[in-house]
This record gives structure tokens, C-alpha cells and sequence, in this order.
């Protein structure tokens, strides 16, 4: 399976990314070398999954510094990046890291011409941090799967969503590598399909037996005793543990907790967003309905048709069993037991 | 819009169905004239609904009896079309009811060719009697909704879906003819696509303003406050109010619960099985996974990717809010408030 994302060269290089939007049927390589490209990328989900969008934000610092003639040119195309997508956190947070690299390169009086290399070798950290962050991740989830469960999982968080192997979909690879025996149920994820097309993708790749539902056939498998434990992403993780995912989470987390299964969250505590105390304060991004009517095809409803496509939904922290982040598995409530992540500074 | 159901003619006659596959880009008008024929309309659902589906039992045995030469092969012809569809309870009440009408007719020593009168005669009461059902679900439903509120529905519960104005439909039909202001979010209800197809038809015939959602967003509206209550039918009702409707109602029925919304059934008091204790009992059908790989297309899912295709899912009698019956609105415990449906006899 190729790299979803891979920086190819030294700092006059460019960001190879596998293009999202065209798998299963063909594994594309986007080589994308201006700023632009990568915001549109990022919009229209070539790149998707909250930490991948991270490391992308990386590398797309190395390209805004190189279209940029001075700080202040700088700062707008990395408030561009920024502006990409309003929900993931992990987006802002890499941006604010490059930009806290920045200062202190400025700081330090790093000539213009010199500030390229640095930036590189952080947007490389952020890849490399993310790659150790998806095998602890991994690992911790893992142990929380056991040999014969029959386990849930929503939207893609995989290799794709991430710079390593993923944070839930890592968690089912490291224990069916663990020799565990699991079988995995996979949402479709409408209208993007990202279950359906990548999930399924990655779990067929990795020889994992999987079977694909559509969205809103899961919290009957849950109360019907089929599902033994459900595993999802974050994009952004209130104080509270209130958590913002794909949209189509929120119903298997109701389900799970009527049927007293486990819900668990594998997201990195970069995910956890200090600023905003509940759910009701994370931003969520609505989509173009186009999204919707363009998936359902044409004359599959009435001329002048509205819709509404909102991207994400915002599960209660108090209907999480835990969340799996390379802190340890945190449970409610979550305010006490969760750290704010380290920021990285020299 | 056309009639979903219009028996043309006397004994002889045929039954008119509009075949709602086609719908929204075509109304195609079956003329039906043999029993083969109707069985696969109702397992291809071009006729569905429960209560659209009992009405259709009804004529279903007009065509039978034309086709069948003694009472043993009429009896036979009479299972296989109880056991077209194994969960709305009222093809099996239906086909009851007129098991009973010919072992009447049978009793009073009536010449078999003197059976095709009363029989149709019968099927037509079948059908004038879900007419004033609906009528009433509808006055009783719309008592439950306010001026101004935000609705939420679940495939498909209107003229299409019966032999009248609808169930849950009707309601909100009811509701505005009554100059209520509403707004209507209609599922799409994968894979086969009723709300897309079939409600937003209704809904835009009728001129209801209306807006389609994916299948997994409505629980993420309803906990954000936008939906003031979610009304839904039903295909079969145990006696503790678990109720079995198309696959997605229950995680609206949990997002309800969850929310403090309310969340009714709107059915006929056929659609309670005396015979069923819980909803645990009732059985729930599979239906071709093709239905769903077929409605993603080629090449989105990997090659041998294997699906899971519910119909239904049982939503618990706890977590609904009422049950609007012609009897009434029932509310939970609902043992002791439903009587059953009295069967018409002569």
C-alpha cells in the first residue's frame, strides 16, 4: 500500500500524497509542490483524517515559506493553511507549532534565506512524532480488544487518516497482529464513503475479515448483540471529552451505551482541544449539499431538492467508555485526567 | 400523484400499481393480472409499505382464487404470497383476514364460482378501511405537532406507503393542510431510498418545505436542538411497544431520548403482533447485500467486499415517546393499553 503522504527531496522538494478521492479503483500519487494545491487537496479531501491533515500542514509550511517574500506574506498563506478546515484540530495545531518554530527562528535572527531547512527538518518531526504516536496509539488500543470480539468502526482512521498506521484502525491491525481473531464491521460513511472505499481498502490490504453496512444499519447490529466494542477517531476533543468525529459516530456511541458495550475514542492528546470547555463550542463544518445529491446520482430526487451535509457530530464525553490516547486510556470524567500536550519548542 | 394502489374493473379486472422503483424519475403505472406478478412487486418492493403491502394481500387473493382450481390450491397460493416479505406483520394479517372471509364463504356452502364476488368485495373493505385509518392517524398525529416545529422522518410512511394518505406521513400532511408552519428533515434511508425518492416526492407534491439529510446526521441535528420531534411507521409492534421499522429508526429513536424530544410511531393497530412478547421475537429480514454494493456503484469498494443488508431494526417500546393508533395515542408500559385489532367478520 503506498505512503499517504511523503516528502520527496530536500526543501526544494514536494509533498507526494496518495489522492483519497480516487481509491479503491486507482492509487494515484499527487505530487504537489505549491500551497494552493494542498489547501485544495485538504478541501476536497484528497488528504483527510485529522492527523494526516497535521503532518500535511508540515509540509505545507515548507511550501508557504517558499512562495512567501517575507514574514508577513508568511503568516497569510499559513493563515490560509489554517482556514483549510474548520473542525480538525490537529490542522491548527500543526500550523501554530511551524508558526511557534518560525518565531523562535526569528527570534534567533535566522536569516530569510536560512529558515527553509529548520522548517523542513519540524515538518519532518511532526511526521515522524506521528508515525510513533499511531504505534502507541496501536498498541494501548489493542489491549483493550479481545481474541473473538466482533468490533465497530466509522469512517476511515487508518494509514490514510494518519502519518503512520492510524489510531483505531491501528488499534484492530495491532491485535489482529497480535495474532487475535476479530472481525470487523464497516460503516459505509455517506456521502464520502470513507468506510466503504478506504476502510475496507486498508482492512482487505492487511488481511483483516470485514463486512460493510450502510450507515444506519450499525446501532441495530449493537442492541441486536452482534458488536462486541465500537472504535472511532476524533477530530477535536473538548475539555469535557465531548468529542467532534465523522458524522454518523454519535449513533453508535447512543447505541453502544443502551447496549452497555464499550465506545472507545483512539485519537492522539493533540487532539484535545484545552481552549473549548463542551462540545457545544466545537465549530462544525457543513459541507456542500452537492456532496450528497452528486452521490445519490441524477433523477434520484425531486427537481429543486435541499439538503443539508453536516460533516461531523459531536458525541457527549459522558457516553465514551475511554479515549486512547499515547497519555494512557482516559475515562470520565475527563477533565481531571487529561494533560495538554507537550508543545514541542527549542 | 397517482394512486399507489387502484383495482380496475370487476372480478376480472386487474390491480393498478405504481411502481414506486422508478419514482422520482417516472410514475409507471403495472397493470397486474397474475399472482407471481404482485409477489415479486412486493418483494422487489415496486409496492411497499406495510400497510400498502396488506391492502395488496388483499387483491393479491383475488388473483390467487382466479388462478387456482380448488381450495387446497388456492390455500397454497395464499402462503406464498403471505411469505413474500417476513417482517411487516400486516401482509400475514391481511392474508389472514381473508383466509378467514373464504373459510366463511366456504362454511355457508358457497359454489366456488360464486367465491370471486364476496372476495373482491372483500379486498376493496381492506382497502376503503386503511383509507379512513389514515385519515384518522393523520387528525390524531397532528394533534401532536406544534405550529412551528422542526420534524424529522424515516423512509417512507405516506400515500405511497399505504392505501391512503399515509401514517407518520399523513401526520405532518395533516399538520400543514391544518396551516401549521413546518419544516420537514427527510432520511435518505439507504440503500434502497425511500426518504430521497419516495418522501421528498410526497413531501414536494404536497408543497411541504423539506430537506434531505444523510442517514447518519439526524442524530447530531436532533442533540444540536434542531428537530422538535421525529415521527416514524412501523412494520410490526410486540406487545411491550418494541416496535421493528426500516433499518435507522432506532438511533433516532436513542438521539431522541438522549435529547428530550419526542419520538412517536404512527401505524394501524394491525401492526401490533399479539403473538410477539418483545421485540427480540421478531423476525428481522436480510435482504440481498447486492442491494447496497449495487447502490455504491463499481469500483468504490474493493473486490470481494462482502455486505450485511438488515431491513429493519427493533427499536425499544421504552424509548417511544407514543404510539399513535385509530385507538389512540398508546404510551408506555404499553401492555396494558393496546387491544387488539378486531378482526372483521360477517
Amino acid at each position: 500500500m503506498p505512503e499517504t503522504l511523503h516528502w520527496q527531496g530536500d526543501t526544494q522538494g514536494h509533498l507526494e500524497l496518495l489522492d483519497q478521492t480516487r481509491l479503491p479503483a486507482e492509487e494515484k500519487i499527487l505530487e504537489i509542490r505549491e500551497l494552493p494545491t494542498l489547501i485544495e487537496a485538504i478541501r476536497m479531501l484528497r488528504v483527510r483524517g485529522a492527523p494526516a491533515i497535521g503532518v500535511a500542514a508540515g509540509y505545507g509550511t515548507v511550501l508557504a515559506l517558499r512562495e512567501a517574500t517575507d514574514w508577513s506574506e508568511l503568516q497569510s498563506r499559513l493563515q490560509d493553511l489554517e482556514d483549510a478546515r474548520p473542525t480538525a484540530v490537529n490542522l491548527s495545531w500543526a500550523v501554530n507549532r511551524m508558526r511557534q518554530r518560525i518565531a523562535t527562528l526569528r527570534q534567533e535572527a535566522t536569516a530569510w534565506e536560512d529558515l527553509a531547512g529548520p522548517i523542513l527538518e519540524e515538518a519532518l518531526e511532526i511526521h515522524e512524532e506521528d508515525r510513533e504516536l499511531c504505534r502507541s496509539l496501536g498498541r494501548q488500543g489493542a489491549a483493550l480488544i479481545q481474541d473473538g470480539f466482533r468490533l465497530l468502526t466509522h469512517c476511515n482512521t487508518g494509514s490514510l487518516a494518519t502519518g503512520g498506521i492510524g489510531t483505531a484502525l491501528a488499534a484492530i491491525k495491532t491485535a489482529h497482529g497480535q495474532g487475535k481473531d476479530i472481525h470487523v464491521y464497516a460503516d459505509e460513511t455517506r456521502p464520502l464513503l470513507q468506510g466503504a472505499r478506504l476502510t475496507l481498502y486498508e482492512l482487505s490490504r492487511s488481511g483483516i475479515p470485514a463486512t460493510l453496512l450502510q450507515d444506519s444499519a450499525a446501532p441495530g447490529l449493537i442492541l441486536g448483540g452482534e458488536i462486541d466494542a465500537v472504535f472511532t477517531g476524533a477530530d477535536r476533543i473538548a475539555r469535557n471529552g465531548d468529542t467532534a468525529n465523522k458524522v454518523g459516530t454519535l449513533p453508535l456511541a447512543l447505541a453502544a451505551a443502551q447496549a452497555g458495550i464499550p465506545f472507545y475514542i483512539v485519537a492522539p492528546s493533540t487532539t484535545f482541544d484545552f481552549q473549548i470547555a463542551t462540545g457545544a463550542e466545537i465549530p462544525i463544518e457543513e459541507r456542500d449539499p452537492g456532496e450528497i445529491l452528486e452521490e445519490l446520482g441524477p433523477h434520484r430526487v425531486p427537481e429543486g431538492t435541499v439538503a443539508r451535509n453536516p460533516a461531523f457530530d459531536v458525541t457527549p464525553g459522558a457516553l465514551i467508555t475511554g479515549i486512547v490516547t499515547e497519555q494512557g486510556v482516559l475515562h470520565p470524567p475527563y477533565t481531571s485526567s487529561i494533560k495538554p500536550p507537550q508543545v514541542h519548542g527549542r
